[in-house]
């Protein structure tokens, strides 16, 4: 079954992968891949061999090879515009993030109501969300993230479908809703950080007094 | 088995039963919670019982009762301060980030090494790196964002649990190591977003050519 986590797991060999590959591994075991990314070689062949990728038992994985079926996989073939609705604090950080642009991942676009925000003749253009359906079309969007405050989140979202858009990453503290045929992939920057708080509290609860009556796993 | 995505949900519940409290509900169903958050009833009731929380068949949840209980368990009852490792364009996303704010999470200084983003005397003071560990022992701060170049995230991360720090909600994507008893949250903000990539790909290509071969669950 692939889900999310085998996903992000994959990216996570990538980014090991190709620091493997400028120190000049040609191969790679999937123990060292394992030990790269915190998690178990049974594990990483696992994951593998839910694309059809398997390594040899002597030899482990070619390293060139195996970046190929990576990038292929995750989209990384080629160039993968992206807008962004929303053009406040998250909005502005993610417009700058270098990491983005490194991996393949362009954001070509940003959108907001406020015209303050506007700036049509930027390096990368921010336009009032009118213009999105338009310009989804003219550039064949097909991944849209939302950094939206909460309150209007669940219309732009529904805005940004009715373009065409498929695949949305969510800033917006609520879990969005959207048909079937729309991936939507929730980032809840206060529950991320909320979880850390828990688990910090039940540890600390635990060496104080009582004994573990519950198991902290990822 | 309490992990991470179980923490994610109660996250969840409390923000949308402080909505149902606000709209004057005194009571609330399983039901009627799992709807607001995307998930099934049993889901709900499993969670909460996880913890010792259970409702009245007929009457479902007291609602403030279930907010009270969901506070304590979130550390919601009081202030969490918060410090934060790089005050790039996610860091300074990071501390105008208003939600955080709302849920009394609070985030009280920032480090940096680059002295122009210093400023001592700001609302939240950005500080030199080193004098971290001095304000972590002053403060009495248990929890710690990184948001600092994927580079130097690891040391910065090591220099933080040296302070004593327990917790620790890091952006720079790569995954942090440290000792067993603090707690590590690995947010990568480009895996989310190759995550929307990768299933708006296996969808087109699922709709366009090939029967499904694998399910796609979060």
């Amino acid at each position: 079954m692939v889900n999310k986590k085998v996903i992000a797991r994959l990216s996570s060999y990538r980014t090991a992968l190709l620091r493997f590959h400028e120190l000049g591994f040609v191969k790679v075991f999937s123990d060292t891949l394992a030990e790269a990314v915190g998690g178990t070689s049974a594990q990483v062949r696992k994951d593998f061999s839910l694309f059809g990728i398997s390594g040899n038992k002597k030899g482990g994985y070619q390293t060139d090879n195996l970046i190929e079926k990576l990038q292929a996989l995750l989209g990384k073939d080629r160039i993968q515009s992206v807008i962004i609705a929303g053009i406040g604090n998250i909005g502005t950080a993610l417009l700058k993030y270098k990491a983005f642009e490194g991996e393949g991942i362009k954001i070509i676009a940003g959108f907001d109501i406020d015209p303050s925000k506007q700036n049509k003749k930027a390096k990368v253009p921010i336009l009032p969300l009118e213009e999105m359906a338009a310009f989804v079309h003219e550039n064949e969007i097909r991944i849209g993230i939302i950094a939206v405050p909460e309150v209007v989140a669940q219309p732009v979202c529904d805005a940004m479908v009715a373009t065409g858009i498929q695949g949305i990453l969510n800033f917006a503290p609520l879990v969005l809703r959207a048909k079937p045929d729309v991936v939507i992939n929730n980032v809840n920057l206060q529950n991320e950080l909320e979880n850390v708080i828990y688990f910090v509290n039940a540890l600390s609860k635990r060496i104080k007094s009582s004994p573990p009556n519950a198991d902290i796993t990822d």
